[in-house]
């Protein structure tokens, strides 16, 4: 058996937005620990990692280690058709209700229980499984040369600006600063955020740590997709390394972070 | 001659909002006691009763009984095409202006004269009107079994959220509570409300008076266009009968009511 | 060299949306005097004059005449494609930053650098300028015989409601007041407003002066193309004389104005 409740369906539904504009199905891998998720993108170039730890949970309970195939999103031919199951059955629920994730041992079904606050309404939702092939990835452990934390507004901003102006982003840091930069057809386009600490507003700051100077370029449209998890938590970590994945990572309070791989574009044009 | 003023273009607008999904043209009827309207949906599966009191307007006069032949949306084949006359006048009023509807005795035309608070601004609308055939149906009355009042921005988001899981909702009452589910491809979904009243927020209070329970199935399409009166009413109130069509009622303070009657689904697979 | 700062990078976002329906290319012209744009639209029936004077900027210099060719909104065919080159910039800026436009005695690319409040974020964007013929178009001084001053939002929101009912605007202009009235197939509206004066809101004041009545029609397709200007100012004016170009005047603080003159319909059915 399975069980696993939250006071906020709000996170579940900033998860599954975070994650559903870049893969289609994805297993959740259930154990006494917590909840996992690790997926490639549809077009095999990014990862995504989520984990959720059991004690981050109001209640949890798992008896026996599962795993759920999820739909996420469902396509038809080329074109988007609609969000399915997982994301629609989150939209039944309101961000205040407490939400709980119920599974038998054979796992064919998840069912969602939402609760209003005063328990004057109670909605179960149950949706079938798929079986999916599970793989594994092992991600190497990596000294990154850089680590930048700063609003996940704005990294969202940025890649959304420098969209307009090109497909490619470079991120280019130093000591005191952090650069992105981009260039297309009508011209280019560089914004610089200086390292800052404001005591007041912590999730504003912006901190840089550099082991050695980093000039990398990435795809906008894979950053786009990746700060879709914005919602999810008020600052942002960029580990960047030459010639090594970036990780892209966002803390959930308390429970624990969603994460994505993303290789840089090696172009002699490029950098 | 006809003349009829109420203080706030919101309520028409409300009114209108609340029936243009569901008729294409129609006819309001004035006469001493107020004006209805009377009229069943383009496929005929549905009907709408309005009445609005003469007592209610700010002032009123109907020296003789009216028929007003109105144009609410216009199709073009299988297509919307856009809001018509109507609609599109009222577009024309702030919600704050008062409104004045203004017919002579031979009713070929509808003035709406719209004024500002401060008088300063003064509109009026001149639309031709139709020549419509006016069928009166006979609403048998009826004791129905159960009575359900809601909070009907509670109704309108249970209709919208089961859309996502099925064609069909299945309203079952007890004493205790109401539940509404559906069924489709991706799974179950089931939504129970709890009797409860709240002293404080009376508009938020589910009461439930049944003689027998009762458990039918209706069309989810319907009752989402009818939750569209949902801005004229903070409570909707739920007769429901076994076989009998359910009527769906939004009260209009002081003025009358909009009531919709549907009849249930009697399918072998329905219930 | 060329270089213009003003605070508040808004301004600038609201003047290209002020015009970037109206022309698809236009050249600023620069003197040590300000910067001026004149165009005419697409279709050649109306002119849009913009005048930003130096002294409104917090720091200006140019230091000979130049002549920037910018591409407000790109077309393919028949088909709006999506805002251009400057149009895309704009966007990048928040409306709070500082906006410095800097170009170099050559003028065929023109920078933008937007400066948030607090200096940690500093963007700059290059674009390519375009050579364009520029033809200085003389507009005859006139005594016009009715100058009216609204609320800009009112003659917008006035403009959109007629463009319900018909193509064309009366504009009819009386001591008390001005009217504006519209007929199409579904029937007539007018809209009258009266003289007014709040001394506490004078942006909600309507005056007018008049020498001789005027009663004209205009294009409501371009009237609503000329109240896009309307978040710039809180109050237009509008200048009418019989059988001459009218003028919508929108002033921008400090700054200078956008002028837009279109000549009215002269048509048999017309008035």
């Amino acid at each position: 058996m399975f069980e696993a409740r939250l006071n906020q369906a709000d996170i579940w539904k900033k998860v599954i937005d975070a994650i559903k504009d870049l893969v289609q199905e994805a297993t959740l891998d259930c154990t006494e620990n917590g909840i996992s998720l690790q997926a490639m993108d549809n077009a095999h170039v990014s990862l995504v990692s989520l984990l959720l730890r059991s004690d981050g949970f109001e209640t949890y309970r798992c008896d026996r280690n599962l795993s759920l195939g999820l739909n996420i999103t469902r396509y038809l031919g080329l074109i988007y058709i609609q969000p399915s199951s997982t994301s629609k059955i989150l939209k039944c629920a309101s961000g205040t209700d407490a939400v709980t994730l119920k599974a038998g041992d054979k796992a064919d079904t998840l069912t969602f229980v939402f609760e209003s606050r005063n328990q004057e309404k109670v909605s179960d939702f149950e949706i079938k499984l798929m079986d999916l092939d599970v793989d594994h990835l092992g991600i190497p452990d990596t000294d990154y040369k850089c680590v930048i934390k700063m609003p996940s507004s704005e990294l969202q901003r940025i890649c959304r600006d420098l969209s307009q102006i090109g497909d490619s982003v470079v991120i280019s840091v130093a000591k005191d600063g952090v650069s992105f930069s981009s260039t297309g057809d009508l011209g280019t386009g560089n914004i610089k955020l200086s390292q800052s600490a404001n005591a007041d507003k912590p999730e504003e700051a912006v901190s840089i740590e550099m082991n050695e100077a980093v000039s990398m370029t990435y795809s906008l449209h894979y950053f786009n997709i990746f700060t879709k998890a914005t919602p999810l938590s008020s600052q942002v970590v960029l580990s960047l390394t030459e010639n090594v994945p970036a990780v892209v990572e966002f803390n959930i309070d308390d429970l624990g972070y969603i994460r994505y791989y993303l290789a840089p574009k090696i172009e002699d044009d490029a950098d």
